[in-house]
């Protein structure tokens, strides 16, 4: 029996949704497939929850093939395990937490770590029993600062979230390499385009981390990628770090006036004009060293500044800042940080002045400052001498000044070198779609997950964690498909395969619709149909194009002569044909 | 292919959970089906899972069959809502409540009347547009006081909850029956015996409303029926009103010394001796109005008394006060309530003194009298004069005393006529599977859920509101089907169909097990299969009793003669049956 429209818990909208800032929000409200209940937070209606049960089919199946077992977890869980990995704390704002009537602290979990590693500690205790790969699907919560982008970022999500356990890292790399091939089917089975590039792991402290990207334009992450096959997202590309330079022989800095310099633009023309190079080159932004004074904040609270000095031509990027510093979160100073350290002479400032060191712990200020990698022993600088109005020329790393350690702070540009030496990167943006993470031993170490192995000593298990955002992959698949009349689903994730849709006011064109209807469900394909009597066919083809099922079927006028419309929803093309063969036609 | 218990993800236990206080949470958590989080929360093995979702397709099937349409609410819901229909506080303790980073407030939600009211008041506005029935099968939150019993009382628990919305009384009534005929065929598949009682709707605000029960003597829940087929639970009795009694030429009243009285036993046996009735027959604690006074705690904190004024022969049932009174919260008045109230003199309380009326609102205590609905007019009783150490007899209701109403406070015995006059009724245990109820316009009265009917006339619309806790049933259905070894899983529900085993060390019986295996499956059943290659056959045999799948395979020495041997779980016969014959002898 086809599912028909006069009964079908369905109602399109005419209008776009007020809060609706990204298509797919926009086309997945209007076409009657979620609604809003709260920021970031949606009702599923039926047409929306077939397309997300046909997706969550797809990874079953896969994870399944990957030898994981599927289990379920509650959303509410006790604060403990989260309180000893510190994911408590380190979570922030961004964790929901709440008490029960006695005052007991409990979370909505924003994932599963924890609670898995317990699991298997309760369970098993022997080399033997492993290697393991467990998932769920499950509702998870987050509260976002900014939930805007409808399904793409909501508070309550479903996701697929998987963990292996091993207690060897060739285990574990094999584990990891199934849940990957697994990610790769997924994705080529939903038509998702991917890229695959290496993550920070560093946050949550394992060793080993890759990201599916979706390439698109209106993607919020950025990676970079060589046309060797280098890709990696921003946070995680390292720098390619130059031979260190003859420090012998290199003439000594000299502190020049420098009046109305408090920009790296300002300083060069100055330069330029004033100091020209002895062999006529012009100076440029990279021979300047720019000192970006950030203050970060502690987890406990404390407030610490730190500077990062790196080559002028290039900004910091406040995401690579963001995970060099994490779980610590990182701000640029204000007014109030610079006017406690009275020894920075803000627009001036550099690492060393003709009164001693500046920056560094080890120095007047005693700020922790950090260097770009690039900047290696032996390379010559003009950079603020922590004077008023006044620069340094030639001042030489490694002889000059020192730092205290060196930080992936810089942006990373199109046609700087892949650090695997495949050739100059490009920069693309791409949605995360997956993550695969190898964990290593962090939460086992902590938790106290041991087995025993073949020679009867107590191992600690090496685990791997393993990220699908259902609801949020939906959302990207509604992105990637739709046109300026509605959504244009992939036919693995459609909500029914066909739509059959009987126009007019003749008894005739409904029963051969229905004739149709009961054609194609024999071929074990799901139909809906819009059977309503009394709406003109604009607003039931408006419809149709709307809800974007790919195969669409007209009964009209032409079952007269037994003929009905295939319409391709993709195409927008339109192919007669008899009544008979429909179902056959449909491929 | 078979899932192998080599590589499931499945321990059993030894040991019973040292927090189990049922037979079915120590039996799911022995056997590996959960495993608890949190009181009252449990995480989801993979075994258990499957039981789990089995019952969520039967459930599914029944409610597509009756015309209901699935979605999925989220769990995390805004306080307003439930604000404006009063339940953010009328549930108490009952509701986890919690704040996101702005400090705006949610709920984890225990049922979701006001939210799909909301969703059809945003998606439909005719009466053509119904009738209507959606349902979800989704995790609720309740704070239970004392999450004690698994899975039968849940903080975290999976429930399905329909709601049905019409426009006349009429269509309310063809919804009700429709869910509650799905709800006969789902328990019909379950296996699960049940008994439809009346149910009290006066909490919900409803008009009609019955509950599945699950007769069991291990139940929390006491309902009563008739030989004739009346079925209630005791809070939705109805006591049968006596014709009022005439008034005149009754004696007057008079006031007598009883000492050390203070119960009604002491008071019979005082008045059987010093004060005979003239005709001889012996005064009984039926011929004593008994007056408890019970301390009310209103939503709103207030505090006050109210009198019960019942035949001295029956207790006040606090359950029947609880349903009473709510939302407000019924105990037994303390010390410091008499202390207060010194027109009360404990143990000689009554509704009438020498000095005047002692209870009801025009009293001298002012102090809301409630009487039971036995106490009609021209009955004459023996009761408190409010005098220390002195009763009064032949106290009159209607003439000596009145009431400020009735209230169905009593015990409900064996032998109480039922109240539609199908004859005595006798009491029996049972568990709640499931509750359908006639909502009425409450919620969209509150909610502004209006259609325009045939006369463009806007109509509130009328609700019903439909459960069955998915978790709980689970465990009933556990809790009604093991023995001293296991679990025994009807059919309908076990996790896989066919438990096979190979014991002993001779690969012949391994292979002949994957063969069975394999001709088992081809017939379309699941199959788990222990092929544990160094485990006792003692050990099989309790894991095999213990999970409890009703149809078990041995292969063991007998493969070399080419037999099998057929193990039924719920009789324990064992039958030999040749390996090419076994899939037909399953049946």
């Amino acid at each position: 029996m086809p599912t028909r429209l006069t009964t079908y818990f369905l109602r399109t909208l005419r209008e776009d949704p007020s809060d609706a800032e990204v298509t797919s929000h926009r086309l997945l409200v209007r076409a009657g497939y979620i609604r809003r209940q709260a920021p970031g937070v949606f009702a599923w209606l039926p047409i929306g929850l077939r397309v997300k049960e046909k997706i969550e089919r797809i990874i079953r199946e896969e994870m399944t093939n990957a030898g994981a077992h599927e289990v379920h977890f509650p959303a509410l869980l006790p604060r403990e395990p989260y309180e000893a990995t510190g994911r408590w704390t380190e979570y922030g704002d961004g964790l929901f937490r709440l008490q029960d009537r006695k005052g007991a602290d409990y979370l909505l979990a924003p994932t599963h770590e924890e609670v898995f590693t317990l699991l298997v500690k309760d369970l098993y205790n022997s080399y033997k029993d492993l290697p393991l790969s467990i998932y769920q699907i499950q509702d998870k919560y987050r509260d976002e600062a900014r939930p805007r982008a409808g399904l793409l970022r909501g508070r309550e999500f479903t996701m697929k979230d998987a963990y292996s356990f091993d207690y060897t890292d060739a285990g574990l790399d094999a584990s990891y390499q199934a849940q990957r091939d697994a990610y790769e089917r997924i994705f080529t089975r939903l038509g998702l385009e991917y890229v695959i590039v290496k993550a920070d792991a560093g946050a949550m402290g394992g060793s080993k981390s890759e990201e599916f990207l979706h390439p698109t334009v209106v993607g919020e992450d950025t990676f970079v990628r060589s046309a060797g096959g280098y890709a990696a997202n921003v946070e995680a590309y390292v720098t390619e770090v130059p031979d260190a330079l003859p420090i012998d022989g290199l003439p000594a800095a000299v502190v020049l006036d420098s009046p109305n310099t408090p920009t790296i633009a300002t300083l060069v023309d100055l330069a330029n004009a004033e100091y020209p190079r002895p062999d006529g080159r012009a100076w440029t932004a990279a021979d300047t060293l720019k000192n970006v004074v950030l203050a970060l904040t502690h987890l406990d609270g404390t407030r610490e500044l730190v500077a990062i000095g790196l080559p002028g031509d290039r900004e910091v990027d406040m995401k690579r800042i963001e995970v060099a510093f994490a779980p610590a979160e990182a701000e640029q100073a204000t007014e109030a940080d610079f006017a406690k350290n009275p020894a920075l002479v803000k627009g001036y400032i550099g690492p060393w002045s003709p009164l001693g060191a500046v920056l560094g712990e080890e120095s007047a200020s005693g700020i922790r400052f950090l260097l770009d990698p690039r900047v290696v022993d032996g390379t010559e600088w003009i950079t603020g001498a922590n004077l008023d109005q006044k620069h340094v020329f030639g001042l030489v790393a490694g002889r000059d000044f020192t730092a205290d350690g060196t930080i992936e702070a810089a942006e990373v540009r199109a046609g700087d070198p892949a650090p695997d030496g495949s050739g100059p990167v490009e920069l693309a943006r791409g949605m995360e779609i997956g993550h695969v993470f190898q964990l290593g031993r962090k939460y086992a170490d902590v938790l106290g997950l041991k087995v025993l192995d073949e020679n009867g000593k107590l191992v600690t298990v090496t685990m791997g964690s393993y990220g699908i955002g259902v609801t949020r992959i939906l959302a990207i698949i509604a992105e990637g498909n739709n046109d300026d009349k509605g959504l244009v689903w992939p036919a693995a994730v459609s909500p029914f395969d066909v739509y059959v849709l009987a126009t007019g006011k003749d008894p005739a064109a409904f029963s051969a619709a229905e004739q149709v209807c009961a054609a194609i469900e024999a071929t074990g394909r799901s139909v809906l149909y819009d059977d309503r009597p009394k709406v003109s066919p604009g607003v039931k083809f408006g419809d149709a194009e709307l809800i974007g099922i790919p195969k669409i079927v007209i009964a009209g006028r032409g079952v007269a002569e037994g003929v009905v419309e295939l319409w391709d929803r993709v195409t927008g093309e339109r192919t007669p044909v008899a009544i008979t063969e429909v179902a056959d036609a449909l491929g």
